[in-house]
């Protein structure tokens, strides 16, 4: 392990944090709040700390695997520890606790937030949280296409040189290939959201804020009532649709843009998540139609908006779905284990592994038929590698068992079966709101804070897609 | 497929239930309840309609891999569907739905009950509501150590050839001797408890019922309140022991008592379930030592009965776990997917499966640091061969993905979340009782009709390690 060129990295990350903060001290300013300064100071301690560091560890060493990990598991809960100082500097959250768990929910692009009044935190603090989600989101997009491909994470390699750029083995040239061309398409999508957002009558702090929840999965509203403050058919629709987007592998968007117009149509997995998405919000629509005396317009617009949000795990609300019937509360926390597509800011177990999951479970059925044949799993004609596919079976079953061990932890700090079951499944999926003590009306405040820092963990299990984080606590790791 | 020779194992099938009703014919007229009419009924009923049918279909053709799976799956539904006759035509259970889905708890070793009052059953039909789980025991010893092996299912091929036998390729004479040899412990067993049962002071007709129930790991009591009902620490003892000795291979007892004084101590499975076991009792004391103020000693009592009872999936109750804190109740109702071992009358998911499922996670990690070694899966320092592995791991995910579904297909039905999914859980994996609706207090009768049809197919798919029942709705199985 090269311990100082992962520093290096880490404290280059620092220094990009502090600059970032610049942003919400000019919307501050803008609004005069009286908290500029809380996030000036943020801003200089990560300039001064990541700049101290970087000067320390300067080096010009190359990265391998093993670096490559530390970097992604360390950089991003950095990033969280030094994202929570304006939070707790302003005051707005006195608790480091609660601040680092807020901040975490940003940049994993979760969403679960602590604040009980959302509206009361000054603009530069609600910019910088809804900030971290985009932060996030472009962190994600990266590590999803150009650096866990190469590590082998959980069946990504499946994703290897999905997106055109230099393919020399070292790790560096290439993600910074990748990376400008998916931030290019992050950032178009999130100006024409934002645009869209402010012809729905939003204002441009409030276009922004819900533009960085939505691009990112995330789900931080300005808003205590998330979405369904606005009560607007249109702005629901919008954000709806790039959800959606966002929940789509940006590849795609990517293709699609170069001119290839059948580039979604010819993906199966993108054909599975869109095909998956309707018949939910069908079954869910049915559900919420018989369960409550709302009409049927009213049914389907609730239930696509909360399909969409829950399953791309972004989390906005425009209704409470802890009000409707057991089933439909049921489906949306089953929900939460889907995610969206590989490549994309979704959170979650993720379309291509239950596609494939599925598929081997067909194949190992009709193996029993023919026991003497190879079946091979197959995704859009093309055989895949059978290593790949015992990757991701593994990757289900941890998930399922990290989310077992997860919830008799939160059961044994006190919440309920079913606050404790659902905030597992909301922060290990990146998902937001829950169910009971954790449900939509809620937040997370009541949790202890035990509890609240094993949310983190589990936040950041999810998003760097179990291996990530795993990989880190095995003994082999640290060897020469 | 050969329809005529599967007609004809059926016919032999119902032939044998009639045969066996007998014996609650002795039971009614010994003890005077009057109900012995019915049962006599229905044991003509099922002489005279499986006689008829092996008349009828009477042959000698050789029984193949497909014929296999129909016999399994059409033979254990027909001995549910004859077995019911006794409780509708006395009356004691009117409506048919319900005496079905009591004889198909029976035969799957379930033990889930609609009855609300079960005191008030005549002797006759509480004897052979308890002897259902004895013959269904009695099928699944031979089913999982002689014939899933051989048809491939689920991992099973791991224990082919563990019990002596002839090992002509052809289905029935191995069969058969191993049969043997396993009825032979099966009945052993059976023969101590019931001794043991009657020592601490209940009647032949008690402990019979019991050991019955034990011993198929299934959970019918006679008595409304369970063992709860005895209060005797000997008998949870004697009791607890003997379910912990069902839920174990049944060929390590053969082993053993053909004078192999280590069988149980070499093998893998076996210590892992021990060690499992132990651990899970010392945490649920824990639990309910500080849930409830009773001491330490009522609290190892009440843990240790509860865990083995779930987790082998008897579902015997000496304590209502659903007064017991969430971290208590999650602990019983992720139990309740755990199982006994292979080759045991538990079901469930079952240890082997559960161990290698973990072997393989850790394996999967350690690949990630070194990405061009061949790891293999090993149990015992064999090397598991990998399609075993990718079996095994389809099977943990077609069993979760088959409770997802029957939990919503039973919220959509009307029971709340936890009634719902611990409902599932508890059929599905044979355990019996639930939390909620279904807790241990309670019972299935509240269940509306289809819901118990649903069920009924859920203990009918646990029993028969899902894909032997899967298999059957797949078109290519009833091609030629």
């Amino acid at each position: 392990m090269n311990l100082r060129a992962v520093l290096y990295i880490i404290a280059i990350l620092i220094v990009f944090e502090g600059l970032s903060l610049l942003l919400p001290i000019l919307c501050s300013l803008y609004y005069g709040d009286g908290d500029a300064w809380a996030i000036l100071l943020s801003s200089v301690i990560c300039l001064i700390s990541g700049g101290l560091l970087a000067l320390v560890t300067r080096n010009q060493s190359e990265l391998k695997l093993r670096e490559g990990f530390a970097i992604v598991v360390f950089g991003w809960t950095a990033l969280a520890f030094f994202g929570a100082l304006p939070f707790v500097m302003s005051g707005a959250i006195p608790s480091y606790t609660d601040a680092f768990f807020e901040t975490m929910s940003g940049f994993s692009t979760t969403g679960a937030t602590i604040l009980r009044d959302i509206e009361a935190l000054p603009h530069g603090l609600l910019f910088w949280r809804s900030m971290t989600h985009w932060l996030g989101g472009m962190g994600i997009v990266v590590l999803s296409l150009a650096i866990l491909p190469l590590l082998g994470v959980g069946g990504m390699q499946l994703y290897k040189a999905e997106v055109p750029g230099p393919t020399k083995d070292r790790l560096s040239p290439r993600i910074a290939e990748t990376a400008k061309i998916l931030w290019g398409v992050y950032l178009l999508l999130s100006v024409v959201e934002t645009v869209l957002l402010m012809f729905g009558g939003m204002s441009l702090f409030d276009a922004l804020c819900h533009t960085f929840g939505t691009m990112a999965t995330g789900g931080f509203s300005t808003k205590n009532a998330s979405i369904a403050h606005y009560n607007s058919l249109y702005l629901e629709l919008v954000i709806m649709l790039f959800m959606f987007l966002a929940g789509t592998n940006f590849s795609l968007h990517y293709r699609f843009l170069r001119g290839k117009r059948d580039a979604y149509h010819m993906d199966r997995e993108f054909r599975f998540y869109l095909i998956f998405t309707l018949v939910c919000i069908m079954v869910v629509t049915f559900i919420v139609f018989f369960s409550r005396s709302s009409g049927i317009g009213a049914s389907l617009r609730s239930a696509a908006f909360q399909v969409v949000s829950i399953m791309t795990t972004t989390g906005f609300g425009s209704d409470d779905f802890e009000l409707w019937n057991p089933a439909g509360q049921l489906i949306m926390v089953f929900l939460m284990f889907i995610g969206g597509c590989a490549g994309s800011t979704g959170g979650s177990i993720k379309i291509i592994r239950i596609m494939l999951v599925l598929k081997h479970g067909v194949t190992e059925v009709k193996k029993l038929l023919h026991p003497n044949a190879f079946i091979p799993v197959r995704l859009g004609g093309r055989v895949v590698p059978p290593d790949v596919v015992t990757n991701i079976l593994a990757f289900f079953i941890i998930y399922i068992l990290i989310f077992i061990a997860g919830s008799v932890c939160m059961a044994l700090l006190g919440l309920d079966s079913i606050s404790a079951c659902s905030s597992v499944a909301a922060t290990l999926g990146n998902v937001g709101p829950g169910l009971g003590m954790v449900g939509p009306a809620d937040n997370y405040a009541q949790v202890p804070v035990i509890g609240k820092w094993l949310l983190s963990l589990l936040m950041l299990l999810g998003r760097l897609e179990l291996y990530t984080v795993i990989v880190i606590f095995i003994p082999d790791f640290w060897k020469k």
